[in-house]
């Protein structure tokens, strides 16, 4: 506790010395408050959220809304967990409704002793709990031809955090017997469209999880109910839901999502396959598109980093379009491939300011801008833009997403 | 990351030699599987829960359920983090209906600068975000007699572990302005009955805080929306709800809460008040009363852990009722003032097993044995039961609360 303490109290001093003693912008006359006159609701079996919180998931119109993209909506967010309900979707074909007890994962391919597991017979197994970041591997595409959403949900909202919990895959690995030559675990999801995915053996026997816990309870329809493959700091697409097959094999199955999409179309025509690790990235959450700042003063600057490479080592903060950057404060504890709260305050002065993060994770990677990004790459990709994002706030405090 | 992974690679090894190699009890023919026909459920704004999943909150019928408690459902709890809409309640006078543009908190008495703020100007100030376990004073009252609920909902539900994202209240407390001579912070809820609590001023400059996010959004209904005071650390019903008024006094204010109840009645008489800290405690989730283990074989013993005090440093079981203790697997990262899960690999045989979990903390302190807290405080109290807690595994599997 000692060390937390005096971390807490060097954090509120720091505050205080950036807050400068003007703490809140405009001093009110003392409100007198009403006391409600009546017993408010009961208990209940089940809290839900207040009828004034109205942010939800966003999806464009389709006339196949089975396959598509839901946002999380990122300006809302607080902390560093995802609620499960808010959590990003992307389905190929729709969310299937399993009965847990006849679900079954099947272990077959180049193994000693295939396997079929009942629900109840992998959540008898030793679990580990890890809070992790998934990320869409096409989260932010936009931005690649700076023609992108308004607001940092339609633009960057394909990034969600939850705790994980499961049974590391390497355990049955261990028990199902792995043939000489295998080199691949093929996954594959119970959807209408059997999703494939080839993963490495290495991977697999890394660090891959079979999930059945999100954030304290089984997983949500929407993000694999019962079974969720997961694949720390890989893209969100191997990260297979619905999972009821795992096929061992000496060479990847080259699925349609693994060729024709999610893989990287360069500048001289050449493809590169297989970019399964999302790399450092940030947004910033508040000021972002479509807000308002509802006047001068000061304000708690705010976004989120991660890095599919590990922990988040620094984040540094931009408010004059990139010519100088401050280190914003990172929450503690930094996780390995979670979403870390960075936090600045801020004084807005009423002139335009651009402002911007870029994260710098532990390994010493740090986040490109825009520019470098396409000059590595060309501009024929849809996946894995994690260039620097610049909002614009201003002068009458209004937000815009400055390649909307 | 390399530290993570070999962390990881060490506790797959330490499971599989736990796990012998016997690691599925039954092994089932390959089954095959039927792939839907036809395309699942589309993309939505809110991903609500599986309705094959049906663990909810209970309490008590009462003609009255304005007041109150509700429980956890900890069997089916997965690891840490508590999902806010099973967020253990107790309320005093039902759930207040708060629209956030209206709410404020009034902060006055021995301050130079009274201070009134919306939730707006609250939201602007520097934030911090904490995984903090909260507990009821009167959780496991039951124990005391031994005459306690079945199962584990029912006996230890009221603790919950959530994310929680505020202001730390010395930051406002610096800018009011605290007059020489005040020494204590009254904190009123909006709820109709006005719940009140002293906080000693050293706690309020420590490590309280004003709360308006939970796992992630904001703080739901029962749980305070859109403020509460949260205690880290300290008995549930110090965590003012929907709260709206904080007063500096320079004596506490001996309320209902602090006097008739919430203290604790000594065998000579004398009753111990301000008893805020939660000590360490534990107790097993899985197997607990009420289930079933469908036979011999391999399973994982599982619970929670946690201490008002800090992190925990051990948590230590039995399945043979009490005579060895053998430590369990605790689930990184460990947190201080936070649910930490606790695992072992355990071979059910078929011989009734007595099973319990104690906890040790970063302070040393030791879970005491519910005999040792008994001869310490006697058997009039109803608050702040921490001794350790025994399961009945019976030898055709069915398992018991020892105490009820």
């Amino acid at each position: 506790m000692s060390n937390i303490r005096r971390s807490s109290r060097r954090q509120i001093l720091r505050m205080t010395a950036a807050l400068g003693g003007g703490l809140v912008a405009q001093r009110q006359k003392l409100l007198a408050w009403d006391t409600p006159g009546k017993l408010g609701a009961p208990l209940g079996p089940y809290g839900e959220r207040s009828p004034f919180e109205k942010a939800v998931r966003w999806h464009r119109d389709s006339k196949t809304p089975e396959t598509g993209s839901c946002f999380t909506p990122l300006q809302a967010s607080v902390g560093t967990i995802t609620p499960s309900s808010l959590h990003y979707e992307r389905h190929h074909a729709g969310i299937p409704t399993i009965d847990p007890s006849q679900h079954r994962l099947v272990i077959h391919g180049m193994v000693d002793r295939p396997l079929s597991l009942t629900m109840a017979e992998i959540q008898r197994l030793p679990s580990i709990t890890r809070t992790l970041v998934l990320e869409c591997g096409g989260n932010s595409a936009g931005e690649w031809a700076a023609k992108t959403g308004p607001d940092v949900q339609r633009s960057y909202g394909l990034v969600s955090c939850s705790e994980w919990t499961g049974v590391p895959l390497a355990t049955l690995l261990a028990e199902v017997g792995v043939k000489a030559g295998a080199s691949w675990v093929i996954a594959e999801g119970a959807d209408a469209c059997r999703m494939e995915r080839s993963i490495p053996l290495s991977k697999a026997m890394d660090n891959t999880l079979l999930a059945y816990g999100q954030n304290g309870e089984m997983i949500r329809p929407s993000q694999g109910y019962p079974l969720r493959l997961i694949n720390p700091g890989w893209e969100g697409n191997t990260n297979v839901k619905w999972l009821h097959s795992l096929k061992l094999t000496n060479q990847a199955y080259m699925a349609r999502d693994e060729t024709s999409k999610y893989s990287d179309l360069m500048p001289d025509g050449k493809a590169r396959i297989f970019t399964y690790r999302m790399e450092a990235k940030s947004v910033i959450t508040f000021p972002s598109g479509g807000q308002t700042l509802p006047g001068v003063g000061l304000y708690e600057l705010t976004g989120l980093a991660w890095s599919g490479s590990g922990k988040i080592e620094r984040v540094e903060i931009t408010t004059d379009g990139g010519r100088t950057w401050t280190a914003a404060q990172l929450q503690e504890p930094r996780l390995p491939i979670a979403l870390t709260r960075f936090r600045m305050p801020w004084r807005f002065d009423g002139r335009e300011a651009v402002i911007a993060s870029r994260a710098i994770d532990e390994t010493g990677y740090i986040q490109p801008s825009r520019e470098d990004l396409i000059a590595a790459r060309g501009m024929n990709s849809i996946y894995h833009f994690n260039g620097t994002k610049f909002w614009r706030v201003q002068a009458d405090g209004t937000v815009t997403n400055v390649d909307a």
